[in-house]
């Protein structure tokens, strides 16, 4: 008998007939002979509407307090969920991140998971109960609510699955699965069978939309494979797995963009220790996050400084630019919102060289500047000018043929 | 330093507003130097919105899962109150059933509360906290969560105030307090100052708008003084008392009316052992709540039974007593659903002889012929055609002068 966790988002349990649907989907594995854990997040739209409600309350919401008001959405959808299954005969108990006794720590809003009891659970099992476990949510050792912050519920259930050592955590969301890129870009991007942890994490901007990043980390350290596909058809989606599983034919998995970030260079810097942290400091300070960091040293004892930063923080940024400026005696600096961060992922990328300066021919056959470069084990990223995104993720896709064969399927 | 429970209803806390006015309204009271609990209901229409969406899934739903889904109106509620005290510049935290330790048995959907441990909320109080409580919920020894039913959140809040040995327990609602009689009915009913927790209980029906009854009685027993009072006004309202301290000098409190029941009467029952249980188990076991029982005897060894049934059980009541008829015997059996039930309260009744004839010359000088009488040891009933309702009501406010003293006003 296997132990399966499926997890099941907002747009699948909206109202009483899609919850009915999923039930029915939930059951035909359980009569399988699969002991089940259902995970659920709120029905769509009623965060939003929560969200709304604290602020008409309170400018900033007191997280413990919003926390509170936030997990009450799961409460609504697993136990309509538990009756529906109890409506077509078969047996099912809802519970609580508390009733289970998932234990957070005390990060209101944005909580982390130090313990899962798997007791309530496994006894509820034995007695052939479908479990349904509210997703996003937690409970502190001093018994407050807590929430895991955006994508909580992904986490919940690779969480359970890991706890539980689940045979499978199957993620059901409204796509069906992970495509090489994204398909509204390119019309030949193709569903990946079979993807690595790391490839997922790093593909992060085609992955969140269908899994939790966070929860990608988690399932790597607890090696639970991941199942993500649609709630909406039977087809298999795109399983996460480790990296052992795969054959590593294929050097790029995917091809992935970034439109909202934007980049600012500081030139001439003086180059002494400590300038660095003279300009990231204050940022970091005005709780910007800074994604690419690149340092080129000039001739003189100057360097040049260039980063990039979301776009909402851009203005922001700049302000603090500009003081810093003054304060290290930095000739000048320049931003520009509109650049785009053009990656490929794959872990083939290990063993097959070459791959990163392919990428910077096929842009530049394309006549496209590149303004920043950066590079990690399995990924490569090039900034470049946003309005070539398009013509750069299609050129990409083509010149590593993602889009004629799925890579993975061969791997497999 | 006093302890004040302070109870709202859901029209009281129906929106963002109306929620930021309640919080204005408590740290008035708790500005003045009091540690305050506040017991919030969900906001008005979510609960009739869960009642929709499970009866989408279930027919009959699951009583734990329907509890479940019920109790997560009061934790909105209960964490917007918390910010908007918050954003007021108080402090304040929320407390679901579970939390403050409400411990109920297991009988889901109608919970009785075990047990409440008050250490929570104190530790909370003596960090100056006004603490916020979901009413209407509880949870069992087993963590399951429950409900108390209709009219819960009064429950709850007369409860906290007994375990807490509060100085008052206000329960705020949309009507000013409890009134001699219907206003609808009689446009000189007059707002009664002080009322004994008897005669709250026997003016069921003028009450029952107002509070509940059940927490009337856990009030009774605890003696715990209840404030009901408007919302949306600063006036005293109706205190629910013990009678010790009231004087008795006025005999009837007020005059309340029933015209949900409905009388049937079965003729010529053979007077013998175990007539009555006959007639009345088969009743009870179709979950039929009879009110009213009059026996009569007749000459001969037969006898007369009346009894009256809520309305809504008037027709298979009728098809009972048809079986049961030819059963035991019966002449014959007549129904009337056509009635309505007229009752003086008043605790002064006591020590008056003749309030219960002036009450039948009162109907008999307007033509109201009485078909069935009933008395304890507070209250006089009578039925009567439910076409002579308003008539009788009105005579009576007169004739006891309800009109002219508000009669508690004169005994405190």
């Amino acid at each position: 008998m296997a132990v399966i966790v499926q997890k099941f988002g907002g747009t699948s349990v909206a109202d009483p007939d899609k919850i009915k649907a999923v039930a029915e989907r939930v059951m035909k594995v359980a009569k399988a002979g699969n002991d089940m854990v259902v995970v659920l997040s709120a029905m769509s739209g009623e965060t939003n509407k929560f969200v709304a409600l604290a602020h008409a309350m309170q400018e900033h919401p007191d997280p413990r307090e919003f926390d509170m008001l936030l997990s009450s959405g799961e409460q609504v959808t697993i136990s309509l969920f538990a009756m529906a299954v109890k409506a077509a005969g078969m047996d099912a108990i809802s519970l609580l991140g508390d009733q289970v006794k998932i234990i957070t720590d005390d990060s209101h809003t944005r909580a982390r998971i130090l313990a899962i009891d798997t007791d309530e659970i496994e006894k509820h099992h034995a007695s052939g109960k479908i479990v349904v476990v509210a997703g996003f949510q937690g409970v502190t050792s001093e018994k407050n609510i807590t929430t895991l912050g955006r994508g909580g519920s992904d986490t919940t259930a690779v969480a359970l699955a890991a706890a539980l050592k689940a045979d499978a955590c199957e993620i059901f969301t409204d796509v069906d699965g992970v495509y090489t890129t994204d398909p509204n870009m390119c019309k030949k991007a193709r569903k990946i069978d079979k993807i690595s942890y790391d490839e997922m994490l790093e593909l992060a901007s085609l992955g969140a939309k269908v899994l939790d990043i966070r929860s990608v980390s988690f399932a790597k350290r607890y090696k639970v494979p991941i199942h993500v596909r649609s709630t909406f058809t039977d087809t298999e989606g795109t399983w996460v797995v480790e990296e052992d599983e795969l054959m590593e034919s294929l050097p790029v998995s995917g091809v992935t963009y970034n439109k909202n970030e934007a980049r600012i260079t500081i030139s001439k810097v003086p180059d002494t220790p400590g300038t660095a942290s003279k300009i990231f400091t204050p940022i970091s300070d005005a709780d910007i996050v800074v994604d690419v960091i690149i340092q080129n040293t000039r001739e003189g004892g100057l360097t040049d400084m260039t980063f990039t930063v979301p776009l909402t923080d851009y203005e922001s940024a700049m302000e603090i630019v500009k003081k810093v400026c003054a304060d290290i005696g930095a000739e000048r600096f320049i931003g520009d919102p509109d650049i785009a961060k053009i990656s490929i992922v794959g872990v083939g990328m290990r063993n097959h060289s070459a791959i990163a300066s392919t990428m910077f021919q096929v842009l530049a056959n394309e006549g496209i500047n590149i303004s920043l470069i950066s590079t990690s084990e399995i990924k490569v990223s090039c900034v470049i000018a946003e309005k070539y995104t398009e013509l750069a993720v299609r050129s990409l896709h083509d010149a590593f043929e993602l889009d004629k064969t799925t890579p993975l399927e061969e791997r497999s």
